[in-house]
């Protein structure tokens, strides 16, 4: 996996993917991670790549050249599937995460400022992509996220590969509630399924726990999920207040 | 404003937030971002903070005591707002983001491996936030994200303060298509309205554009509005294929 990744702050992206588990997966080879600094593309003798905005209105725009230009130092003429990170775009979830993972390759350009100009967008940008509705002061964190989002799944990159299989967000449904060492803590003990050893029981448990939680706190996704008969009856059980499930 | 942040990687969410605006104002001293090391308050000789979970499965569990022992050393007894970034919570969007702005001060706790031990959840985080329906390998990121988008609505962290207040999400409708010098690049032209000087005919086309976009690529978000009789019309005639809008 190749992601190339132009933006205004390449230290501040490389430094912050440089730790942690896609740290770790970049020093093994496993994914190839890297940044370029739009800034050096700028054909401008004092490095600018922003100008006002025609039409009037706040705020500075990215020019189309120094981000062509760095786009085709990248590519080298190869077609590479080019994302523009912007408030504008469709909203970034797991179903484009796994989209992105089977690509061989592809490009993040972290928009800044009052926004990137039209043309260059529609030279060269495949799609735009959004991390979530709300603002922030650059792309630099969105490229990121999707950058996290995707390596952790590439294989080797998790020391455990099923580790990301049964995760929230792959089933729709949100986790269950986990407990460690001690098994009190602050006069607070665990639930007594857990510590139970009986397997299908604690299956069962978790199970409720998983979608009870899911209806409580996101009843969009609960909204499409399509339970089976045995899943309505945990929750029922759940929700009359019992704590164990056994057969 | 004043956030703490608790993490395994304090070095990595530190320097990411130290450059572009948000390092501009730290250093200025408008927003006082501070990043703890949970692992500094292990009682464990070898710093551990994570162990197996109860009941089997994947993967590790973030303990309670290092997570209780640094939250109750950055509050210092005070009541601090305390969030959980968690795929769990409740998704992060600009309403939010504008609660936590109303705040003095709120702590950010960063998740990681498989999850955190409910019982520290139950007894001191007041609220669990996600920032979409993704997984990141952990919630560092995603407290970046929230610090980003809080604080860059701080008075006086960005240049021009106006200029968040009429961006896409403050008012649900997504930002119209921005242009800037040359006139002409690679064979694209400017819309002829934005060089026009006419200030009326270019906040119409704006508005139009806008509100198609909206309609377009984000339908929820389109389906929420409540368009005037004159943004009904705009919308109708870009729809034909008017490119200008006169009076």
């Amino acid at each position: 996996m190749r992601i190339d990744i132009l933006t205004l702050f390449p230290d501040m992206v490389d430094s912050a993917l440089s730790e942690s588990i896609i740290g770790r997966g970049r020093q093994a080879g496993l994914i190839d991670v890297r940044c370029h600094n739009i800034r050096d593309y700028s054909p401008d003798k004092r490095r600018r790549t922003d100008d006002y905005p025609y039409g009037g209105g706040q705020g500075m725009i990215m020019q189309c050249e120094p981000l062509a230009r760095c786009l085709d130092d990248v590519t080298q003429g190869e077609r590479v599937h080019t994302i523009l990170l912007s408030p504008a775009g469709a909203v970034f979830d797991q179903k484009k995460a796994r989209e992105l993972l089977s690509r061989e390759r592809f490009i993040l350009i972290c928009g800044h400022y009052e926004g990137v100009d039209q043309r260059f967008i529609d030279a060269c940008v495949d799609e735009e992509i959004s991390i979530g509705d709300f603002v922030l002061t650059g792309g630099e964190l969105a490229a990121m996220v999707i950058t996290d989002a995707v390596c952790r799944m590439v294989p080797g990159v998790l020391a455990e590969q099923a580790s990301f299989e049964d995760e929230s967000h792959f089933s729709g449904v949100l986790e269950y509630p986990q407990y460690t060492r001690p098994e009190v803590w602050r006069d607070r003990g665990v639930p007594a399924v857990l510590l139970s050893g009986h397997h299908e029981n604690i299956e069962r448990w978790r199970r409720a726990q998983a979608l009870h939680r899911t209806k409580e706190r996101r009843p969009d996704l609960f909204a499409r999920l399509s339970l089976t008969p045995k899943e309505k009856k945990l929750l029922a059980l759940l929700e009359q207040g019992l704590e164990e499930f056994p057969e």
